[in-house]
């Protein structure tokens, strides 16, 4: 038994982890344009008393369409509709910074925070698909340094959007007849670099006060961008080592921006195959396997890292010579330092490292009790203050664990048996921000 | 009895049409912030039949915020909401094409037309408020017919994206295992005067094939758009007269563009204030009344077109030297037109003008029966071809509607006893729009 508890949230994705998923038996094709299967997905890990609900995104279509789902359904619209179909859990959702005004980005999640009773939060991206900045009138994205100054003031100007209104500020008095206490409501006035924004807000401040703010950050840049305003920070992570040597980077550059290293949560990814023996876990994994066919595999790992599939056997090693050097990244770098640690680990040929989730994130086969087993190594190892999971088919595969992972870490004293709170903050174990305009302030 | 059906819409206020709504008995001060709230505005409006709730919406903070709510939740994120918690009715959401990319648009409406079953329209409109303009970045708002022409190429491009997959591009056939027909799906390559957009969208086309658009032109460029693009018209009319004129107006500028005047359905706005007797609804209307004191009424009235309240007198006819000439508009063109037809209007005190709606939309008080005969006369005389309704207080001058008008409306055989299909276009008696790649189409 500890004091610190996890914290899990699970990333609802188009039909499942797993590249055969929407395919599978227990799959639905469907899925990626079926608000009530999003529903049932949320409701589920609400089952699971999970923190929260994270909607990944992408704004283009993806070149493997043919053969897979790819993100489609707004998460902003995902959100509002599960939220109203669920009480306690906490939904996250991602939205660019590139291509949106700051006011309009706080206005979306204030209203999902009001809507939801406080239980909404903010995955900052900075878009790095350039395919996506096509779709939106760029011809060229940014550069990454351009992408996260400007997602920086995004995300210092919707702090003061959220705290426009004061605490107290809207009344609503029908004796008195006040709607709103003008005085304590403040432009923002802002004019810096990117964005030009007056103010006020068009809403009163919101359950949590600002709505919970996610970060992914790979880069130094990323790093720091998280450290500096992130509650929570997503990140890749195949092995403890790498895990342990992000996981002290964001606490200690968080203290170096004055915060307490305890306010911001570290979540690698997860993608647990759960099975009630390890045999029939990995026969689990294996019949999923079975149903992507080798060329397809090996041209979606290519395809990835931008490798020519000739080059390359899939039960040999990955050959070292190929690894480009560090700095010189295939996109995400967070992504790609986490691939990098498997793709020289010894002993495994390149179908095992494929398996053990290179593409995207760790994946973890076994019985209840061997997750639960990895899950609080890497958690009282500090590689971890808990996981984003993503699961190989939904519902299936969050329903096996909720029904026997989340009973182990709970007999294990590591993660909640009922809320205890009623915002996502609350779950993360966060407090509500005190707004820029305290009690007592005088204008 | 008539072939023709009318078609009414509710305009979900955030607390009423009257600006006493939040404070009045019945009234929520919180509906504004509540999105219970308007759930259960939705569901009554599909208890009554309607064809669609429909969602105003301003980017600003309105200066009166002391005395009342203004917009405040976004409207995508209350349509989503309403949506799921619906069956039937139509939802129509309003976004502005000054602040977005179409791309954006095209995805969230999309998003909305396959979480709603196609239930969703967007009202394109493209913001007057120079407010506004400074919450996103911009000094001054673009001229009108520069607004007007981005919404016409955003307009163009969303139609597109809608339509960059064909219908059936979609498979998801686990046996074949096509997910999608990549030969079916096409890029759009649009680079016009305001925006450049690759495409495609990343999502099968929606249900209705293209979500509703609705406009409501009021200006020459306004009708212009109206005419060539909109499933449906809304707009501010207190006299038979102009409301004639003006279908007439767009029946023929559709008719001028090549299309049927039939597709296009001119819905003026309506405030019915509902009593069991005239005596009864006269009584509920002075009570409202009697809430707002003469100065509010008159400051609202003066604020609303620039008059100087010193110049003004609630129980005198209006000063007839005041109005400005046509042309020389406060705001918008719509508002202004109708507004000058009933301060122009004889033998009234400006008080009674006021409550006939001149700030907003006409108000017409009265028993069921009364006001069901001028919503049948406006319609046989081709001043509507149904109504755009704001109800005084929510929920309660709606349920009233729905327990006593639509009932009548029914017996007069002018309105549908259930609803016939399951689309927001069913309800308009709109067919599902053909795709820009029709079958047999060669590429």
């Amino acid at each position: 038994m500890t004091d610190r508890q996890l914290h899990l949230n699970v990333n609802a994705l188009p039909a499942g982890a797993h590249p055969a998923a929407w395919r599978s038996p227990g799959g639905n094709p469907r899925a990626w344009i079926d608000i009530g299967h999003y529903q049932r997905v949320a409701r589920e890990a609400e089952r699971g008393l999970l923190d929260a609900v994270f909607l990944a995104d992408g704004l283009l279509l993806r070149g493997n369409v043919a053969t897979g789902p790819s993100f489609a359904l707004d998460p902003v619209v995902l959100v509002a509709a599960m939220a109203v179909a669920t009480e306690r859990i906490g939904f996250i959702a991602t939205v660019s910074t590139t291509f949106h005004t700051p006011y309009h980005i706080a206005r979306v999640f204030s209203s999902l925070d009001h809507a939801s009773g406080g239980r909404v939060g903010w995955n900052v991206v900075t878009t790095r698909d350039p395919g996506a900045a096509e779709n939106h009138g760029l011809t060229d994205l940014p550069t990454r340094a351009e992408r996260y100054a400007r997602a920086a003031e995004t995300v210092e100007v919707a702090n003061r959007l959220w705290d426009s209104w004061e605490d107290g500020a809207f009344v609503g008095d029908p004796q008195t007849r006040v709607f709103a206490r003008t005085d304590r409501i403040h432009r923002v006035d802002h004019r810096g670099a990117y964005h030009a924004v007056r103010g006020p807000l068009q809403l009163p401040r919101s359950p949590q006060g600002r709505p919970v703010l996610v970060q992914a950050g790979g880069s130094d840049t990323g790093r720091d961008l998280a450290a500096r305003y992130a509650d929570a920070v997503f990140s890749p992570q195949h092995l403890l080592g790498s895990a342990q040597a992000y996981y002290a980077d964001i606490k200690s550059r968080a203290r170096a921006h004055g915060r307490d290293p305890d306010t911001i949560r570290v979540l690698p990814g997860l993608n647990p195959i759960v099975g009630s023996t390890e045999a029939e876990a990995r026969r689990r994994q294996r019949e999923l396997n079975e149903l992507v066919d080798d060329d397809q595999l090996l041209a979606g790992f290519a395809a990835r890292f931008g490798f020519d599939p000739a080059d390359l056997h899939l039960d040999r090693p990955f050959p070292a010579g190929l690894l480009r050097a560090t700095g010189d990244t295939y996109g995400s770098q967070g992504f790609d330092d986490a691939a990098r640690a498997l793709l020289s680990a010894d002993g495994l040929t390149l179908r095992e490292i494929i398996h053990q989730g290179v593409i995207a994130h760790r994946v973890v086969v076994g019985a209840p009790e061997q997750i639960a087993d990895t899950i609080e190594e890497w958690f009282v190892q500090r590689g971890a203050d808990g996981f984003n999971l993503q699961c190989d088919v939904y519902p299936g595969g969050l329903t096996d664990f909720v029904d026997h992972v989340v009973p182990e870490l709970q007999r294990r004293g590591l993660f909640r048996k009922e809320y205890t709170g009623t915002t996502l903050r609350d779950h993360l174990g966060l407090a509500r921000p005190a707004s820029s305009y305290p009690a007592g302030w005088v204008r």
